[in-house]
Parts: C-alpha cells; sequence; structure tokens
C-alpha cells in the first residue's frame, strides 16, 4: 500500500494557484492535500487533527467533503494532464480545475487516528469535464463514497486578480 | 434581513455533542457555526477568513460544502426539535442529527469578504431523516445550491464514548 504521494499534482501549480485552503502548498493554514497517481487510481491522503472531530472518536464530515473535493480536482488534473502526455513533475504546468459539484454519501462513522486514503477512477465527460469517483477508507472500511464533477477552471475566476 | 442569530440550536446541544469542527460551540478551532429560524426558513451566517480561499479572492468550496454540512444537521434538528413542540432556548434539549448525503452544486465563484447566509428549508422525509434544501446567498448572489439528508444520530455513534 501506497504511504507516500511522491509526486503530487498541487506541487505543479503555478504559485498564483496554490493558495487554496485545502490543497494549496502555499497555504500554511490549510490541510494541504496532495494527490497522485497509484496504479491506475488516484489517491490522497490525510491525517486528521483532533479537532477536526464531529462528536469525540469520529471525524468530521465536512473535513471528509473538503478532502473529497480537492482530491476531485486534483484527480481531474492528473487526469487530463496524462491526456495531453504529462505526469507530475515533468515541468509542464497542469490544468486547473473547479468543483460543479459535489456528491457525498457517507455510509459509516469515520474514526479518529487513522490516516484517511480517498481513492479515486476520474472519467472524462466532456472535453474540459471530469467525474472523479472517489471512496474514502479509514483502514480497511469505506466510510464515504462521492462523485465530484470538475470543469476546467474558466477565465471568470483569473479575470478578478 | 436578519444580521443575528439569536437561539441558535447548537446552544442547547448537550455539552458532550458541542465539540464539532464545525458547529461545536465548545471546539475552539472550529468554525461555531449557529443555525436558528428565521421565519419559517432556517438560517445559518459565516464570514469566512482570509486563509479560506480557494484562489485569491474565491471561497473555498469545501468550507461552503462544511457550512452547508452543519447548517443541514442543524436545520434538521430545528425541525423535529418543532415538531416535538419545542424551540431552542426553552430548555428541552434538542435532536441530534448526522449527515447521511450531502449534495452540492456550486453556481458561481463565491467572493471573499461577504458574509455567506445558507438559508434553509428542512422537509420531512421518514420520521428519522430530514432532507433540508439550501442555498447560499453572498448578497443577493446564489453560490451554492445543496441537499442535506440528515438521519437522527444513530446508537452506534455514542456506543464507543
Amino acid at each position: 500500500m501506497t504511504n507516500q504521494i511522491e509526486l503530487a499534482i498541487q506541487d505543479d501549480y503555478p504559485d498564483d494557484f496554490a493558495h487554496c485552503y485545502g490543497c494549496g502548498r502555499l497555504n500554511q493554514d490549510g490541510y494541504q492535500f496532495r494527490t497522485g497517481w497509484d496504479g491506475g487510481k488516484t489517491l490522497t491522503m490525510y491525517t486528521p487533527k483532533p479537532e477536526h472531530t464531529a462528536i469525540p472518536g469520529f471525524v468530521y464530515g465536512g473535513l471528509i467533503a473538503s478532502l473529497i473535493d480537492c482530491h476531485g480536482t486534483g484527480s481531474a488534473s492528473l487526469a487530463l494532464h496524462r491526456k495531453n502526455g504529462h505526469e507530475p513533475g515533468d515541468g509542464a504546468e497542469p490544468p486547473r480545475f473547479v468543483t460543479a459539484s459535489l456528491q457525498v454519501d457517507f455510509m459509516k462513522p469515520t474514526p479518529q487516528d487513522v490516516t484517511l486514503r480517498a481513492v479515486g477512477v476520474p472519467e472524462e465527460i466532456h472535453p474540459k469535464k471530469f467525474q472523479v469517483h472517489t471512496e474514502v477508507y479509514a483502514g480497511d472500511t469505506v466510510c464515504a463514497k462521492a462523485v465530484v464533477t470538475a470543469a476546467v477552471m474558466p477565465a471568470s475566476f483569473t479575470s478578478k486578480k
């Protein structure tokens, strides 16, 4: 089982797009999620902090939704980057995605003190849109199942800057 | 327009259930969302902090999903509490809910430096289950639409304690 993501897509985002609270490597207050390939699937790992609780002993659903959100956009970026002939770390700038929709089914209470593994299968549904089917594991248990629809970041997102 | 929630359902949760990262009044590191009635709808307000960014100028989707999550369980609690003849602040302990599923459609980029308003309509779909239809406003703009299915907290959530 992979316990470390060596080449994450977020490592290659340009600095301007590296401030996301979920997955921005330059956001010191955020989660700094990192997403890479693990075989033919995508993987994001995170160990929730003690404060990320729903009730004592169980992880807060909003943290799980956040993990799924950034895992979704990161996975879509990995998939389109690969389609374009690139892999993380090869020096090419990856495409950035935004979340169009997020569907999460919470299957089981998620125990704390466990590293969560979001495992995804990205599927192209349009040249600029991917669906990422994700399962979040705590150990061998699937605690959440999700579908993220991610779209290539529109120009309106960057025009404000 | 209501700018303050005087009687929030979370104020009445027992201390053991007041540690949620989203809506626990005793979680000093969390968002401390508060949800109350505003006419016949439910309302949760939150002003994202500067670090809660997706890219500079826009709010992180995971924060919006978190707001919707706790707004959903809080709204379901308000609705069942009212059905049982109670209102926040009357001294009765409200029912606690967990999120069974979360569906969020992100309609528009959500600007930062604005107080977000999650406005909900809870609908009973089973004696122990509510669907909460929610719109998240930034000013007059609906930035996200969501449906949360919330279920009365099962015994398995408390048996671990």
